[in-house]
């Protein structure tokens, strides 16, 4: 077989531990399929999970990535999604079995952090290639998300598998569409089905990363009147509005936080919204979306806080203005069930993901980082 | 015409500030009715209202109640909703112009608390009934709620009115149906309209009181798989079992407040609630309730907590279990859809509300509000 390059996490990022090498992989397993990986998008969560030294879900070494497109190449034993030839896009995975996965909300999943963060130990799917034709490297583990597709080939949990043939065209429209399975379905899902929004909603988005200004996407899809976009930085409030944002906030760092609250609420005429998203994860921010949302608004948290993060509710005037504070993940959607409609929606131009994206080469990986950290690229992708 | 009684309150009700009085009632306004009120019932919120010196919605001298149920005797200018002699159920007002009220949420209507609480100066409804007949006595607030009945005739809003004719046969009826205008709405309406529950969920009632056994009832109407009744008194978990509860769990004072959850979190299987719903308004109950629900719940608050009383949230593990807090006034319903689904309960047996009811006569008002402050009644109801 073809020599497997992969971007292999043998400690956090922060301290040089990322380095891409030659892999072999492991047989498949039952419900397990070989994909040809030909992009995968990065996330602030891939640099989460391996940019500690220790604590949950950190296994070294392991190879990440989560916004994995890509081709199968062979099947596992009882695998029915996809046969060889399909190309999928990769989502995360869910144990179907639960009363959330039961219920049609597998982000919600009792078991989604163990079986997309967790590894069995042992469980290997690479082995670093060795210089020496006797003598093996070392064992890494893989599916992250099911998936681990910072890689020119991964194995893939069957239950990450998004089927899209049929639906996609070209190799290049495929690569385009990588993210898809994770930040895009996370921001516009949260908009779109999470939150139900619709024509009469003002929308305020706190944070314009990929998952924000998908989710300024998506409130444009459905007309929202009122899109909102809050962030530090010039450019990203200028993306936004190329995107459909029809106003938009700087967060100054040297200011009191409740000035974007006082914005929000003049450009919404002291109504407040209908509909706010945290992308941030930032307790400061997410107390001031409570702030700036109106009476029967939603307060939907999408942004990963910190373990010890609290929000402090005022309990009486929540109840009197019938609020509601909901925690999404995933945009709670059913990956089958909407990436193809996210699909369609950029065959239509109504989800221009070609304005958020820009592709690295898999030796670009540490200017992909850099790029996002920065905030110079929205969504680096990486191309295998 | 016949002399008017009312209970009027001219403090605080701890001071003995309450007295029944004979009053005069001035002339109709516009989109203004007389109603002979047949029956009122006692909620907390009376109590609330009239049992401090001072404060937000606290009017001296005024009539209180806001359950009220009786006939039309009169109409005033421009006035549609009920022709003399229909049966009306009273419940609150709102503003029918705001965006929850064009949204079909008038409960939270954002003018809700002007308008049921607070009074417009010098708008007097009663006087009080002079033994001169030269000399008139001093003059009376009412419309609380729109309605202020605990009177034996009443001048209410247009908006509070509940045009039961058609609906109800007798008077004896009317007066049983006299508290579905507000506790018996927030409670069944908040189980089977806001959270929505169908015959899949398990309920968590916490406090049972009137609010907490019309939820009770009102997640049997619709199936509940396992409903939970939490209190502090045996007797209202014995009713609660009654009403429909498939479990009980006693709240002991003396006790940790983790042991409540701990043993709802052992009845459902360690799944939690799907549905959590305080009546209580006490904040470290209402933390609870958001411990003892599972992944995709919903806590909603239903009990007034104190003006500073607050809920903090881990923000993290709130997203990941995609749970939801929200608030809910008068169980999110418009009385006049949801009162005459009420109404068919009851007379299909299933909303036993003789059960929770006991009536006194307007003079027993002190034994009627020592019985509710006791909990021996549920919910007391004054016969004029």
């Amino acid at each position: 077989m073809t020599t497997t390059r992969a971007l292999i996490s043998y400690g956090s990022y922060k301290l040089g531990g990322w380095k891409l090498k030659n892999v072999s992989l492991r047989p498949l397993r039952e419900k397990e399929l070989l994909i040809e990986v030909v992009a995968s998008g990065i996330c602030q969560t891939d640099l989460h999970f391996a940019g500690a030294e220790s604590g949950f879900g950190v296994h070294y070494p392991r190879v990440m990535g989560h916004e994995g497109a890509g081709y199968v190449r062979d099947i596992g034993p009882n695998t029915r999604v996809a046969k060889v030839g399909d190309p999928v896009i990769m989502s995360f995975s869910s144990c179907k079995s639960c009363e959330p996965c039961a219920r049609g909300h597998p982000a919600h999943c009792t078991g989604f952090n163990a079986i997309n963060f967790e590894v069995v130990p042992g469980n290997f799917v690479f082995k670093e290639a060795s210089a020496s034709s006797t003598v093996s490297g070392p064992d890494i583990y893989g599916q992250f998300f099911g998936q681990s597709s910072f890689a020119s080939s991964s194995i893939v949990n069957e239950d990450s598998i998004v089927n899209v043939s049929g639906l996609v065209e070209s190799r290049d429209e495929l690569t385009l569409l990588s993210p898809l399975g994770c930040g895009v379905q996370t921001g516009s899902g949260a908009i779109i089905n999470a939150a139900n929004a619709g024509p009469d909603d003002r929308v305020a988005v706190i944070g314009l990363g990929g998952v924000g200004l998908s989710a300024v996407m998506g409130a444009k899809i459905v007309g929202c009147t009122q899109i909102i976009g809050i962030d530090r930085h010039e450019s990203r409030l200028e993306l936004a509005k190329e995107l459909g944002a029809t106003h938009v906030v700087r967060v100054d760092a040297e200011s009191d936080l409740g000035e974007v609250t006082a914005a929000v609420r003049a450009i919404t005429g002291d109504l407040g919204t209908n509909i706010t998203l945290d992308t941030t994860g930032v307790p400061g921010l997410i107390a001031q979306g409570v702030k700036m949302t109106g009476f029967k608004g939603k307060i939907l948290q999408v942004g990963t806080a910190p373990e010890t993060g609290k929000l402090m509710i005022p309990i009486h005037e929540f109840m009197v203005s019938g609020r509601q504070f909901m925690g999404v993940v995933e945009g709670d959607v059913v990956p089958r069930e909407y990436i193809p409609k996210l699909i369609r929606w950029v065959r239509e131009g109504k989800l221009p993901l070609e304005k958020i994206v820009k592709f690295y080469q898999a030796d670009e990986f540490q200017a992909a980082i850099q790029d996002m950290q920065s905030g110079q690229t929205v969504k680096p992708v990486i191309l295998w």
